[in-house]
């Protein structure tokens, strides 16, 4: 169905460094947000409950980011997040980070689902599956 | 030379999330000190007086990072550090992640100059190069 | 007039630590996302435009808070902003933080207006100072 | 026996803000690794053992900090840590926040001993208490 999930955030003093530009690394604390709010909002299954009750936690594996212009304290950062694959226990996750409809970075990521208490890597939920492949790229 | 420049950092609690191991982007803040160190002590600049005195920067333009293995609190993680690339404004680092000799992540990274007033990219400082150069992989 | 400038967040996976609740520091993080919303939204003077246009920050001078009830990820904190007293160049917040509609910490905090160029304090600037004192404890 | 724990910190770019020092949240991260250093060097009690094997954790209670001078990227912050209080399940610790034998911060601490399972209060272990009690303030 080619979804996206819109997700827009406010860039805050926090977030930035002594040349008053996003530190790099926040973008990642910053997107795993828009994760946790796809997971919840975009899928129906928030993040917290996977963890917890059903103790399937979602370890990044491998992550990629460009950055071509700086984001400053009151801008809102807007991430599309779209997956660009599903595997049998990971999936690929693409954010284009926008500012006013210019993109100003781009991130791929490829978490796995683990479960937490035996410590390896599980098989998509079957009731996750076909809610995240929604959001397949075409 | 095919130096290495070689940083330990104790992982702490403040890096760690609910699963109790590192959460991912504190690794890119734990990366950061490495290269801070190592300009200060590898390079003999140190990175504030090259922001403060000199007005340089050294924006992240990409990074890409691989986790092969989590880390805990109280982990001394290991990151080795080279240089893949030398241009003309920018330079490619690569840093190995390790615990106890086994490498637990990898990371590599764009770093690009700038000239903080000016906002534009500037040539690698010439008092620099041949220090970075000597952390060039073979 | 004894406003109150009420404020929501949503208690995110990086918040959290390894025993699974929110890691002290990180409310410290939260308090000021609150203050920036009151500046902007409560005040009408957005903390990046006083920094930037009018070169006055608000460092915090000193900060008091009791934790009485930890918060875990997926709980939405409700801070309760009042300011207790407005000086000539300081300000002192009370902030209330909730979880549906129980106290789970209470935060004091004094913030003082510089002038970042001279790096010395200013007093109230003289809008703002009837808007803060909108919301004066009784 | 009047012991203080000496614990020295180097201000990391990560650490501040775009008025370039440091801003205040950092400080208890930076605070808390110098109690993390106390339990394993002063006290011989790693914390992460203390969690992980003995399931006992030590949550912040009160915490709170004056801030008279910043600081600022490359600066070495010392922190003098001393014992104010043992208490039957809570210790409370006292920092003072040094740059070159000046003041610039000071921070009080109390911290209680948990039962991580049970989620309640335990008096400070036996073993640990004597230990403690070297660095009480005269």
């Amino acid at each position: 169905m080619n979804k996206i999930f819109i997700h827009d955030q406010l860039i805050r003093f926090s977030h930035c460094d002594p040349a008053g530009i996003v530190y790099f690394p926040r973008f990642f604390d910053l997107a795993h947000g828009t994760m946790e709010d796809w997971f919840s909002q975009g899928l129906g299954q928030p993040l917290p409950d996977l963890i917890r009750d059903r103790r399937i936690g979602t370890p990044t594996v491998t992550i990629q980011c460009d950055f071509s212009k700086p984001l400053r304290m009151g801008d809102t950062l807007r991430f599309e997040l779209r997956v660009l694959r599903a595997g049998n226990a990971s999936v690929r996750l693409a954010y284009s980070g926008k500012k006013e409809g210019v993109e100003h970075l781009k991130l791929e990521q490829t978490i796995a689902f683990m479960a937490l208490d035996a410590g390896s890597a599980v098989p998509i939920p079957e009731d996750l599956r076909p809610r995240i492949e929604e959001y397949l790229v075409g």
